[in-house]
């Protein structure tokens, strides 16, 4: 695509935006260069077109590797639509100097508010109870069975991020007690810190997993997790599927060895194990935990604050830090 | 029943305990005297075997009214297992010094709970995201439509008592804008008030019924409230059932002109409107917002202390308090 005279050029290796009402304040500021041929090699496409590109948008998808990064000599910054940074080489962003910008905190609040959802809705049975009205049985069988009360209980955060953190001050507003386990103690935190996540399990009624997934947390929730948890114990999951070992905890939760389980995310999406389909005590979501309209809508807002931010030179809204 | 020797005999006009490992403490420590045979009126029955009675268990079934305290001269005390009152001449009791103790604020957590629950579950179409994995289409249908952000919605409180208040403290953690209708403006609550329920809906997102139900909250939701919340509006209803217009909520609901609805009481229970059995802005729950496992335990200790109480002349752990 040509460049229009005058507005920035940007490369997006994603198509931006997504919301189609931010195209006209998007355009006004900026031009793109896309890869229209598909059936032209990224690196060719790279090289031919992209010597002068200064800035890029990437997404979830698409790793930025070294050698993207060596077929783009002029880059200065790079700006996700997403938060995980598993996919970029940060050594070599950090050698080159050049900025990465995340989602940041956007994603955070709506992360917080669904793992909360999920919980009361395992604790008290909505989903199972929305069934059971729609089923049209609640004239013939009468009693619904009791749920459990939230208030009160213990709760263990897997990873006191920007998400762990908003969970944890929503438990607060429900009484609940609080710890965590995270790589380290967080000084500021006035809540309980375990070292491993089978001692959180083992002094908990429930854990919510915010972790990021990558080789250290790959299944940390496995058996030894589970069994610590005991029979009536709740795994809320609004991080990545592979953090919990699935073919474990289907096992669990069908033997009861478990109380229940809301999640949001598995391990081979969109393929969810059919043996939670039957169960009551499991709330199942296809990954919605991390958006809606609104923090959708904020993205775009983010992604364009810090693209202006780098071509006017001023301070970024969401960069990541270096070591 | 015979009563045993030494220990204050008690009427009981609703069986309790309800949880049987509260038997062992409750009949050591009373002696219950009970209409065993129900084809004997109850007024003959309380003439005859209840002069002496002091204290009576009561539930939200059984009313107490005049004639039956014309029947029972030696009361001094009424506990009941709920927390509504409508049912009890309270004008009468107070007439005679019998004290009323009532679940107090036992429920009122879980009620809370239970509307968090319901408003987020609406919001993020958390039951219809359940129903949409469950039905193993996610891997055929792809993307489930986003849902909408809890933080920062404005919410608006329909009776602020120990319920509402319940509600808004966890709101606030929700970073919602609270705001709030109520008999009277309640002078120490931060929280903006409006005399009316029209005004409350048309300056807010959602409404949370909280109200009891009576003459003058009776339809308190009509087709002006829903206009005034208007279609992208959400109400959320742990009241009761009658705090509704129901079958104009339905027309709103199936037309549009509302957003969507938490219901976890109607106002034909057990019968629920067959209209909102297919609709995916609806969660809808078995009027099992009010107790857990946990609360109903918590209701025994407080009827059994409240009966200590009584027959040690000791106060009260939730006495209704005259005007």
């Amino acid at each position: 695509m040509a460049t229009k005279p005058g507005l920035p050029s940007l490369l997006t290796l994603r198509p931006f935006p997504f919301i189609p009402s931010f195209q006209e304040k998007f355009s006004n500021q900026f031009t793109t260069i896309k890869r229209s041929d598909l059936s032209v090699p990224l690196n060719e496409f790279l090289e031919k077109e992209c010597q002068s590109v200064k800035a890029l948008i990437g997404g979830g998808r698409t790793a930025i590797t070294k050698e993207i990064l060596n077929c783009l000599p002029s880059l200065g910054c790079i700006v996700l639509t997403c938060t995980g940074l598993d996919h970029i080489d940060l050594d070599e962003c950090k050698k080159r100097s050049v900025a990465v910008c995340n989602a940041g905190t956007v994603f955070s609040e709506d992360v917080a508010d669904f793992a909360i959802g999920l919980l009361i809705d395992v604790l008290r049975r909505m989903s199972s109870a929305d069934r059971f009205v729609r089923a049209g049985v609640w004239p013939i069988k009468g009693e619904f069975p009791l749920g459990s009360k939230l208030s009160g209980k213990r709760v263990g955060i897997v990873g006191l991020g920007s998400i762990g953190s908003e969970v944890a001050k929503r438990l607060k507003a429900f009484h609940c007690t609080i710890s965590y386990t995270s790589r380290n103690k967080k000084p500021s935190v006035p809540f309980s810190y375990y070292t491993n996540v089978v001692d959180l399990a083992f002094n908990n009624d429930v854990l919510i997993l915010t972790f990021e997934l990558n080789r250290e947390t790959f299944h940390i929730i496995n058996k030894d997790v589970m069994t610590a948890l005991g029979e009536k114990g709740v795994i809320i999951n609004v991080g990545r599927g592979a953090l919990i070992d699935e073919k474990e905890m289907v096992r669990c939760l069908v033997q009861g060895e478990i109380g229940g389980a809301g999640l949001d995310v598995f391990e081979n999406e969109p393929h969810v194990p059919e043996e939670l389909f039957g169960l009551d005590n499991v709330v199942l979501a296809p990954h919605k935990a991390v958006l809606t309209h609104e923090s959708f809508s904020d993205l775009h807002e983010l992604v364009i604050s810090n693209l202006e931010a780098f071509f006017s030179n001023k301070p970024f809204l969401s960069v990541v830090k270096y070591d």
